[in-house]
């Protein structure tokens, strides 16, 4: 994957008046660093800010567990859902794992093909595709057939080149220092 | 800046139990590409989930713009606090930028120092020494005598590399596909 010369794209600057309005845009946080759910948290915030209607799915992050952002969520009326029901890094059973996944694409399906949402985050989704839960394929064609409004937003490591090549935006997160290096537990409240 | 072997952080994983408890972290974000403020909106996101009390301060937005961010915060009962009024790079008046700047860290330093909150968010300060409006040296001073309950967060591009030394956790966004180079415009309540 190489980065093409970032010097001549303002990211963070307002743009030309000429330039079309997508109807709307495939977003791809993918790399080794921390970030990728982080910052679809963030544009979940703004795009609710902006009164869009949001929705997160999360596909590794535990059932029963009692994360920030769920917290968040419930205090927000968002509607985040945890998909898995444990770390997939400690299952031992691809069966199980891959019905769950499977049970899981089908609600993001939903979601995204009714256009009951502005913006569908698919979070840590890229493990599927990985693991072999879900076939690639199927999941490219639902992003390419998605109704008009409706933007979705994709985080995991590694994510593949087929889907890096539909979509619109793609960054990816590097670690240049982590705190793990230094012996430091995760934090409530910033890392989860 | 040289990237640590990324592959032993397991950085979306639980860590092991035997791991100190940080008093507090001091987080950067920065690189070129796209996510660094919409993290640590994230971030807060979290953080507020948890019942921690959280403060962004932004050092470019415009004082005036209806961001959804901006929003988002008003609905949440966040502080949202914007610094600038109007972007830098339209400015042609650097003492009144660099008289805005210094009146807006005296906000983020007093929000640090006192312990009222348990995250405050710098966004896009390092701009600030970049243009030299503010004095790297006295910021880190602050960091490094900030109470023990309190998280900093800084986002922009460009970190220093004293900054970079003085914090635990540092990410890099790099931008790998952007829709600007295909003529598409940002797009509200997901760019801004």
């Amino acid at each position: 994957m190489t980065e093409p010369d970032a010097t001549d794209i303002p990211t963070d600057d307002p743009r030309p008046g000429d330039l079309r309005s997508a109807s709307s845009l495939v977003l791809v946080n993918t790399g080794p660093g921390k970030g990728k759910t982080t910052a679809a948290l963030g544009l979940l915030l703004r795009a609710w800010g902006q009164g869009l209607r949001v929705a997160m799915y999360q596909f590794i992050k535990a059932k029963t567990g009692n994360w920030g952002e769920i917290k968040a969520a419930r205090k927000m009326g968002l509607s985040i859902v945890p998909l898995g029901d444990g770390f997939t890094w400690e299952s031992r059973d691809i069966a199980h794992d891959r019905a769950l996944a499977t049970e899981g694409w089908a609600l993001c399906r939903e979601a995204i093909l009714s256009g009951a949402y502005d913006v569908v985050v698919l979070d840590e989704l890229t493990y599927c595709f990985r693991f072999t839960w879900l076939d690639l394929a199927e999941v490219l064609e639902v992003l390419r057939r998605r109704p008009g409004n409706v933007h979705v937003v994709i985080t995991g490591r590694g994510a593949p080149p087929e889907l890096i090549e539909l979509a619109d935006l793609v960054t990816e997160m590097r670690v240049v220092k982590h705190p793990y290096r230094d012996g430091v537990k995760a934090q409530k409240g910033i890392e989860f």
